[in-house]
């Protein structure tokens, strides 16, 4: 096994942990990162001071907004960023051709103490084109971090947009499971969605790997496997079961089941639609119950739901009402969710008045089976009476779009602004080293994105009107008088700099910032259907300056 | 930072590494495989002999095969299960409500040493419905087992069946480079993806992390922004190249370069085409040189692939060719990959013969913006040059269908079949500890897949008829006269059981089996286009058993 552990750096006399996953060192990178770093240091130019963006071209999901994660990981990954010497060794064979000794003495010596970063912080909701993070340093240091810094965003911001989505579908009020371990790409495919999952608005996690690591709440009861391991209540040899306040015993627990089933079975109430229900799905809520009398929740779908699930949970929360224990609920795995929650719902309220349990009609109902975007929205259109979703497959591998595109564009070297021209006008990079700032509107909206040259003043709150144009198009541009404007890059790691760092914010902290963002957005801009893109422009001297170089560069076409 | 490494586990003599993420631990499930062990517990039941099946119900892609492909992580798993006292206590602080002193010593004393693993091999093609793993062990153990196995079945299935479809619409001349690394679903989704990708054909890799942790060759050369870095080639300083065979030295090969690119622009036979090339990328292409001259390959396009990036390119290769170095080849990332790579063969054709370069006329073409199945089919009608493909985003994150839907099922428990019922057939599983063969005709090709009760007698091979059947059509069958019988289901872990256990082969030879396997199935199971489902079936036994279970089950409906 290969996987290290790095060590924790020290800088301004703070030490930071390495990466979560100890597999992100150096060697997660593109090879041709290192045989660029090779011919820049053969050319005498691996120390260019190079600027880099990070950006994307195009919102995922059919959206119009995208939320930022992954910071908190690049940073990390930056502040331990060395080489050992087996990395260097593998290095330099891997190479082709031989690999002079001074190269090998410069990979000794890299790190990131020469390197600065300036990022929007983590969980903002950001739009395309605005760079995300920007890198400077030596160019050839710079591009050893691109590869693993692109890895560390793209899905985090991926997986943390769909999870916002999720959540603006389900509304505020529904509990959002993330359940999507055993369908993800690989482990930390697994633990990255739990993280980012959460940082978009989910509630808990049902990977317990990930609830270690980031403090998320864990939830999880049992599987069908659990229901069928049984065959009927008579395996059951621990009967017994303390009242919650422990002040007596119920002897016998399985009984007080049994005969609560009977009353259910012989309620005119339910109109005698209880039959016989499955033993083996007795037996095993049973258990559960006695093991977990106070967090009782079935799983109500083996069988037959409505026959055989929905009495079966009753009878045990009935007795375990008996005994001064609240059961939690059912949890729907398969069938029409909205339907069979409507006539769960409708039992529950029914036992509630039947056999006076107050607040039993309150039951709380998970549904779960291979839940998205799309499915939840049907569910409100039709009706339902589900509290509580548990999201797995396309959620954590982001199936209806599997794939951000962020990039990591060079902008200036050695203080000469550089552009990436394309045939393509979206894919034309926006040159220089940037400033960038979110412009807020009266009703505290933003309005719009604005980037400026790094020695343009910053925009004015009162009074002034701004010039906001749009990068490429011409005709597109609109004055603004903004009420409030927030710059948007920091500086995450000044390097030698000397400039004060940004402290990282806990993983609970960068959740709220979220949730605050989008109900900073306007509606339209984060609906489902037919979404206002967000403005983000240049200003006006910016705007000529991206122009000018573009005709300097493009070649002139010849028709022939 | 949690993550930590599995010491060494030994069995049977023999030292297993833990697995390749060391983030891959007991934790790594679903916290509901933890409350049901705690419930197993309490009612005595958790040493229940208990057997699980891990199949998929459909193979992904619209195809009809599957790779199968992470066995060696599971093994490497169980073989190294064991939970540390850290792990223990944050099991226990999660259960809800307290958790008796007594299930902590059972947590303690875990392990895989009363498991018994049977597989299918790494790299063979599987189909749906057939076990690829069975699982047989005391049930609270396995259904810890149950989350993690499946997750590194799934995504390491899916991908290696992804990278065997690229492999078979590129045909088996072309050269396949695995490109994800920055757009996969995290930091192992991507070193997960470089080694399953090679299992199902790919011939190297970017991820210098995955070509040292697993031996996979290492591919890569330059990027746009190294290009753009460069200004002119006035700012090469270190201009001299000795010969190949170091007989001399070439003081100025910045001017060797500018002359033969004069040559080509004078070129009659180019038609006077050339023009003006960018100067910042000559530089770019002739510091690369300089430091490569033996690996020289250019990425033509940053600024127009015909006009600049192929004259430069062969202005540096005719350079490097009177120093007695031959030139790899260049790269397109952008454009028309059809036209671009039949023009720029074009030219080197020309060159080969103006210039008297022989076999330049084969130099090498690299193509590599966002190629997915669909773009290579695409390229084979229309017609093109291209000699290797480096494809990223769409492999890695198998876009076109993010997960595979394995699942595990309790198929018997303490001897006793059990069944999982469901409205929809395709749901239903397959009851009973199985046998499992795939049975081979006249002309090598597999004929079907057939699954049987334990007991039952081996299919033989000489003049006798099987009766296969499908699972739950009772008029699908067929005899089949079998020329070879081959057992899929092997022990790769034998817990205390004292059987064999089969080694674990190395990743080449996984990669042989899955290149050897698919030469095995009839062409019309593996084409893109409508492809012939393969026969999945089981014994008239085992048909007429499932049957009986079935009824005895499956509750019977009440109209009203």
């Amino acid at each position: 096994m290969e996987a290290k552990t790095n060590g924790p750096s020290v800088n301004a006399g703070r030490v930071m942990d390495g990466p979560t996953n100890p597999m992100v060192t150096p060697l997660l990178t593109d090879l041709y990162q290192f045989t660029m770093a090779y011919a820049y240091w053969k050319a005498g130019k691996h120390n260019d001071r190079a600027v880099f963006d990070l950006y994307f071209r195009k919102n995922p999901f059919g959206g119009e907004f995208t939320v930022f994660a992954g910071l908190e990981e690049c940073i990390k990954l930056i502040a331990n960023f060395k080489l050992t010497e087996e990395e260097i060794s593998f290095i330099c064979e891997t190479l082709p051709g031989s690999c002079e000794e001074g190269f090998v003495k410069y990979l000794r010596n890299i790190d990131c103490s020469d390197v600065e970063v300036y990022a929007i912080s983590e969980g903002t909701v950001v739009f395309p084109k605005v760079p995300l993070l920007r890198v400077e340093g030596p160019v050839a240091v710079v591009q050893l971090l691109e590869t693993p810094v692109l890895n560390l965003v793209n899905f985090a911001s991926l997986v943390a947009t769909n999870a916002a989505r999720h959540r603006l579908v389900a509304g505020k009020s529904k509990m959002l499971l993330e359940f999507g371990l055993r369908r993800a790409q690989g482990p930390d495919g697994a633990i990255s969605a739990s993280k980012y999952c959460y940082i978009g608005g989910f509630d808990a996690t049902s990977n317990v790997a990930a609830g270690r690591l980031f403090g998320i709440p864990l939830r999880g009861t049992h599987s069908h496997a659990f229901v069928s391991s049984f065959m009927s209540p008579d395996e059951i040899l621990e009967r017994s079961l303390h009242r919650s306040d422990g002040s007596s015993t119920c002897e016998d627990f399985v009984s007080l089941v049994q005969s609560w089933l009977s009353k259910i079975q012989w309620a005119k109430a339910l109109g005698n639609t209880v039959g016989e229900t499955n033993q083996s799905e007795l037996a095993a809520f049973t258990s559960y119950a006695l093991a977990f009398p106070n967090n009782f929740l079935a799983l109500v779908d083996t069988y037959d739901v409505m026959r055989s699930g929905v009495p079966n949970f009753c009878a045990v929360a009935l007795a375990l009402n008996d005994l001064g224990y609240k059961s939690v609920g059912i949890r729907l795995d398969s069938g029409d969710l909205a339907y069979l929650s409507g006539e769960a719902r409708k039992i529950f309220q029914i036992i509630e008045k039947e056999f006076g349990l107050p607040s039993f009609g309150k039951t709380s109902i998970t549904a779960s089976n291979d839940l998205n975007e799309e499915t939840l929205d049907a569910l409100n259109k039709q009706g339902h009476e589900v509290d509580c979703y548990g999201i797995g497959t396309y959620l954590v591998t982001c199936y209806a779009q599997a794939a951000l595109g962020c990039v990591f564009k060079l902008v200036e070297i050695n203080n000469q602004p550089r552009i990436k021209l394309s045939e393509d006008v979206s894919k034309v990079s926006i040159p220089c080293k940037k400033r960038c700032y979110r412009l807020y509107g009266r009703e505290g909206y933003s309005l719009v994105d604005i980037m400026t040259g790094e020695n343009e003043p910053c925009p004015k709150v009162v009074g002034e009107r701004i010039l906001c144009r749009h990068p490429f198009n011409e005709s597109k541009r609109a004055y603004v008088v903004p009420q409030r404007v927030e710059e948007l890059l920091k500086c995450y790691w000044p390097g030698k700099s000397g400039k004060v760092r940004e402290e990282l914010p806990a993983l609970k902290d960068i959740r709220d910032h979220c949730i605050k963002q989008l109900e900073q957005m306007r509606p339209d801009h984060i609906r489902r259907l037919n979404p206002t893109p967000y403005k983000v422009s240049v200003s006006a001297k910016l705007y000529d300056f991206i122009h000018f170089l573009w005709l300097n560069e493009a070649p002139v076409g010849e028709l022939q």
